[in-house]
């Protein structure tokens, strides 16, 4: 794949059409399978034709609505357009747009927040109906008319697979040395046929280059040059330095036990301002030889990487700030063979996970005292962004953590609650939780034994007294002891911020 | 193995003592690893003279407790007879034990409740601190000094491997023809020297059939002729085959849309009657051929093999009623080649589940509208068992289901409440819910979708009008419209309940 020739295919290149002109291919209230994972690698031209033909139909009076499935969030062109538009019926499964979490906190659009290792096999088993388009960028095509992916894989081998038609966007922006970076592992299956996979290392390749799609299910091709969504980096402020503080001195004390290995196990990070502090803290720390078997390649995962200390980096998708894709896109031969892009059923795989015994390190919203985490809905019922792959790795790391501020909205949420408003982790999968506060190791601590460590170690002391008191009173007059609760006062921190905008 | 000499090593016979004189071996404040898996395999004779030597000590002013790690629920003579001298400092990972469980909900006791596949990979771990004791019980020792396992598997492979020292029980009420049923796996390790588990159907064998153990660490063998607990059959009520039915016609009209294989998927099944019901109806069904991947083989597993429907059940322990047991021990050879006993870390394993898409069958306390489950605290703090495998398999299930009657107490309590008083399986992992009312299919529902058909299918037409209610009311007034909620309401149906007696 050269420069000059991104579409490799002679009898492809006749497709070649305007995003307005692909558009008109998809119908009201069919399913399309978007490319998309954190911002990166999604189509960038044909969604915001098709939100503007959305536009045009409503104001004839026409409804159009479209269900919506993706690797996991998109950027403004798409889900925000789409949103604005009013043009999505359905989403799944995993979103970050403001204008689409808007529409779903309103009650004017249906969101399916899925773990992210099961989208892929859900939409095998059927149930969800067909997927009518694919709609996939892609950065070239090989003379044999297989695809050269972009910037994330997320789901787009299954949506190629699946659907009725597709849609390709050629970018011109993407590197052409993305080439040779990915890994398409073609062995899934429905049971009963499905085999181990066959990955025991974090840079074993296991499958093939490119897509394989039936070329004659192509029925548009648009060229583009546009940047990824790119958000912009969050500096580590004085709480997540702290947080990786805590973090790195835990690391090293378990490895002084020999209950790590001195080259860790496979990180996994989540994205942000805390998990970029903890991964820029490592590229400076004691470790070497490390690997990452994760979702996203963030800024942080570059530096360590850069730093030497970071052998190899497995994900599924990059989610860089603009400098650090502009700076990777330079480079992105010298990392060909450092960095490896796959199917999100393969970087989240519960199988895989578990056999590589990943130290899964994610954020969330709140904590209650017994450990169980809220990482979706503010207040039990107001969706943030969603699961995604948070439950892929925390019930089958090795180590399971969980990191935030121990406030938020200068001091009036607490991090630490006596009650969840929500629950996407147990306690069974939350191992670990730090804050600036400290660390809380939790393992085989029973339920009231977190309690006193959470609070202890985690809790801002602004709400310790509080929470001291809660579980004081809670072990007298709760119906049974396995993790005291006061029913009638549970939930009520939750309740003062909704009516008085703070939980103090 | 012959009846005659269970103990066919002569050097291991110079070890057999009485069960006192075994007990003298267990020190105050260790870790005692324990056999036993739904009331099968345990020990019968040791744990009940530890507890009379811990009554003992305690009345001459010597504190006595230990820490007990099992499989998961034992019988009176382990875990009630120790509950009941109160020797137990903490115990993990799962209890059915009434006396146990009174002490958990009134605090004298910690409990760790865990998944049951984590167990033995947490014990390698090694934070849980060392293991000094492994009490087993086996049905024989063959010349070579290996063990032939009992009724369960369980984790005990891990507590022979990791125990300072192990006491044996040898029962000879065990049937001498479970030899050779068991399939013990020896490729565990932990990361980075995981390797795929090779198994891909519920019928392989991938291990040996005995336990290794170093003759050395053998510090007393005790011989014991008792039964396991084997509780009474839960004969199905009208709920329970009310609930059958509509399972089985939910599986029918799956196989008719293709969507699942004409002999289905391997069964997992909790225990009970709601349970057994099914496997009865299961047993005089259409499928053929079919296979179960799961926990325990009970009463209605066997007649469903007893049916020729179903070709082999894979387990890690029995879990019988007395005139099952009777019947199993004496046919156990012609069962040889239809069921496999394996560890639990095997039978829970998330790989094997995922791999080979089990249909994963659980009970549970209280789903809420939106299909949170509740499967271990009533009124969110007081433990009725504990969440057992139901997590291994709800996450990693082809399609993962949860059975109930949908009114319990004589109609004082409701099974779908407005919020889940405490959560072990998030929506997620919740993908149908059964009660005699009818059967909620909730793949590919939003939460308010979701909610819509759990309270109009399986919500008792009691308590239909008020969550109808409540759920319209959370549209107006909740903080977002992900999963509507009031929080200074959703828990009144609990708090009333405790007050009370009734949710109505």
């Amino acid at each position: 794949m050269t420069e000059a020739s991104r579409i490799g295919s002679a009898a492809l290149r006749g497709k070649i059409m305007s995003a307005e002109e692909a558009a008109v291919l998809i119908e009201a209230g069919t399913t399309i399978g978007m490319s998309g994972f954190t911002g990166s690698g999604y189509p960038k031209a044909v969604p915001l034709a098709l939100a503007r033909r959305i536009e045009a139909e409503q104001a004839a009076g026409n409804p159009f609505r479209v269900k919506v499935w993706t690797g996991a969030s998109t950027g403004p062109e798409l889900d925000g357009a789409l949103a604005r538009a009013n043009g999505i019926e359905l989403r799944l499964p995993y979103n970050s747009d403001p204008i689409a979490r808007d529409r779903i906190n309103k009650g004017e659009m249906e969101y399916l927040d899925m773990h992210l290792s099961q989208v892929a096999p859900v939409a095998w088993q059927g149930f969800l109906g067909p997927l009518d388009t694919a709609v996939i960028e892609i950065s070239g095509i090989r003379p044999d008319g297989s695809l050269v992916p972009s910037s994330s894989i997320g789901n787009n081998k299954t949506w190629l697979d699946r659907a009725s038609q597709v849609i390709l966007e050629v970018n011109a922006w993407q590197s052409t040395a993305l080439e040779g970076m990915h890994d398409i592992y073609y062995g899934t299956a429905l049971p009963p046929n499905r085999v181990p996979i066959p990955l025991v290392k974090p840079d074993d390749r296991i499958g093939e280059q490119t897509f394989r799609c039936d070329p004659a299910k192509i029925v548009a091709i648009v060229e583009t040059h546009a940047p990824d969504r790119n958000a912009p980096f969050d500096e580590p402020d004085d709480a997540a330095r702290a947080i990786a503080g805590h973090l790195l001195e835990f690391f090293r004390h378990e490895v002084a036990k020999a209950r790590l290995p001195a080259s860790l196990l496979p990180l996994q990070s989540g994205v942000g301002n805390v998990a970029n502090a903890v991964l820029s803290s490592l590229a400076q720390g004691p470790f070497h030889d490390m690997t990452a078997y994760t979702e996203v390649i963030q800024d942080g995962m570059v530096e360590l990487l850069d730093s030497g200390r970071l052998r190899v980096a497995s994900a599924t998708a990059f989610s860089l700030s603009p400098g650090a894709a502009a700076s990777i896109n330079a480079r992105m031969a010298s990392f060909r063979d450092k960095m490896i892009l796959r199917p999100q059923e393969i970087s989240n795989h519960p199988e895989l996970i578990r056999r590589l015994g990943c130290l899964a390190m994610n954020g969330l919203i709140e904590a209650d005292i017994y450990g169980n985490v809220n990482s979706t809905q503010l207040m039990g019922s107001r969706i943030m962004n969603g699961i995604g792959g948070s439950g892929d790795f925390a019930r089958n790391a090795f180590i399971s953590i969980f990191m935030m501020p121990s406030t938020k909205k200068g001091g009036k949420i607490s991090g630490i609650v006596p009650y969840a408003s929500h629950v996407d982790h147990i306690t069974q999968d939350v191992q670990v939780i730090v804050t600036e506060q400290g660390l809380a190791d939790l393992r085989g601590l029973s339920p009231k034994q977190r309690a006193k460590v959470i609070i202890e170690n985690c809790a801002h002391p602004t709400y310790r007294p509080a929470l001291t008191d809660y579980f004081k009173r809670a072990q007298r007059g709760s119906y049974g002891q396995q993790s005291p609760t006061l029913l009638d006062e549970a939930l009520s921190w939750h309740q003062r911020f909704v009516e008085t905008g703070s939980m103090l």
